[in-house]
């Protein structure tokens, strides 16, 4: 694997960070992942968007352009440039002596990225969720590399046989570990208003505009834990994803229990974007 | 400097970190720093049984012990085995293909750590502190380096020429940045309880029982914004620190403006337990 570090590409094997980097010492960084089909990314101006946005909220003064070059050449690289593959990409504030302040502004940042095929899609079995409490920071909206609750309740839903968890917050089920939460009821769509508790996903963004071409209605607004146990459909969206259907939340099933139509008409009409947009 | 990484002591320089470090992609670790006086430890046990703690929450598979061995190792090879200083050790999920969930068993945890001298202490005239809102996460007392809302506050108060942010979570001033808070009113040292919204520091449990042996009565009940700023005396607290006294907070003068008698005291009984304990 051939990957990006700090202007070189070189194999993984000799890819070295210091262990006085401030994204291993303080998770001062912030990180994306986009999705490629031969090479054309998937809303690639969003994803540096917010890349941008995360590296401003960070003043980390690095410009977010980087990555659509450097994903390019990662996939020529590892013979990625004919499939369906992801680059993911992170920004640290660099290796200096341990203290929280920031460091001199001589300090160059860390930039690091990967490239690799895409997982397959979940199995459609994988139907079932759990609710964890929401244990993460107040800015989640920012991608930053504070995973930590996270990975604790991806665990803990992979040991519950689980496809994941979705993060529970003062009574709302807002998102799960890595996908947004969408579910539907009496036709509307509904998801979480972006904000200081979600990640704006940008397959988020693009299911509902898929939702209003379908003619469907859309609601941001977040879902109590009721509402959602209520749902006719609840469905997870992200750009490894697509939508993935939920029959089963929290031990109880939703709907008829079956994967629902909306969740697979929104993943035909992602899919079909991200396969099928002009270069 | 020579630092220790995975069994080995060896110059920083040579120590290198695979950018697949889940420390580094997740902040998926712990951390831990102990003060030492001639490679005596201040209070050791209670460090290795804060770091034993942090990895029992993550179940991270590393025997806590490591650190008092590692430590004194670090120091002797540092020249700082006569003096003060301080020694960092942080443990993370080692490194693996990036996905949320533990990787596989075999995949071996990352110990780091490294000695340097302690800090001088802060200057008496950095006695201002601002309040920011506490963003962290819900499992404040886990030591994680999910440290980016610590760093942010840390910088916001550097940049107002305060000592330090103190940390204000639904009204009440729970923390600083890398330091326990404490107030005295009426004779009352009061400090938040142990909880998941603070760190349970070392010092703080020291603090605690040095204001006992002085014969002052404690109170472990967190402290409001209002009841903070009606204090007669406010201090930080930590192994950096031991004690050091706010004289305004908020912009607002505390006490009498000057350092606290109190904060004063119980910063001369920790040293004195720090400097003088038998090995």
């Amino acid at each position: 694997m051939i990957v990006y570090l700090n202007g070189e590409y070189l194999p993984l094997e000799k890819a070295h960070l210091s262990p006085l980097d401030r994204g291993f010492l303080f998770a001062d960084g912030i990180y994306e992942v986009a999705r490629f089909y031969r090479s054309r990314a998937y809303r690639m101006a969003e994803h540096v968007q917010r890349l941008h946005e995360g590296l401003s909220a960070l003043r980390l003064a690095v410009d977010a352009g980087f990555y659509a070059n450097v994903s390019a050449r990662l996939l020529e690289e590892n013979g990625l440039a004919g499939g369906d593959a992801i680059v993911y990409a992170q920004v640290t504030r660099g290796a200096a002596p341990r203290t929280h302040v920031f460091p001199s502004a001589s300090t160059p940042p860390t930039v690091f990225a990967f490239a690799r095929a895409s997982d397959p899609p979940l199995s459609p079995d994988s139907g079932s969720a759990i609710l964890v409490p929401d244990e993460r920071w107040a800015r989640c909206n920012i991608k930053s590399v504070m995973l930590l609750p996270n990975i604790l309740a991806a665990q803990a839903a992979k040991e519950a046989g689980a496809a994941d968890a979705i993060l529970v917050r003062d009574g709302l089920a807002l998102e799960a570990t890595k996908a947004n939460l969408f579910a539907v009821k009496d036709g509307v769509v509904r998801t979480a208003p972006n904000g200081p508790w979600i990640l704006p996903g940008v397959t988020r963004s693009a299911a509902l505009s898929a939702a209003l071409r379908l003619g469907l209605a859309v609601e941001e607004r977040a879902l109590t834990v009721e509402d959602l146990l209520a749902s006719d459909e609840v469905f997870l969206a992200s750009t490894s994803l697509w939508t993935h259907p939920l029959t089963r939340v929290d031990g109880k099933t939703i709907g008829n229990g079956k994967p629902g139509s909306v969740a697979a008409r929104l993943g035909e009409a992602l899919w079909k974007e991200f396969t099928e947009s002009s270069p």
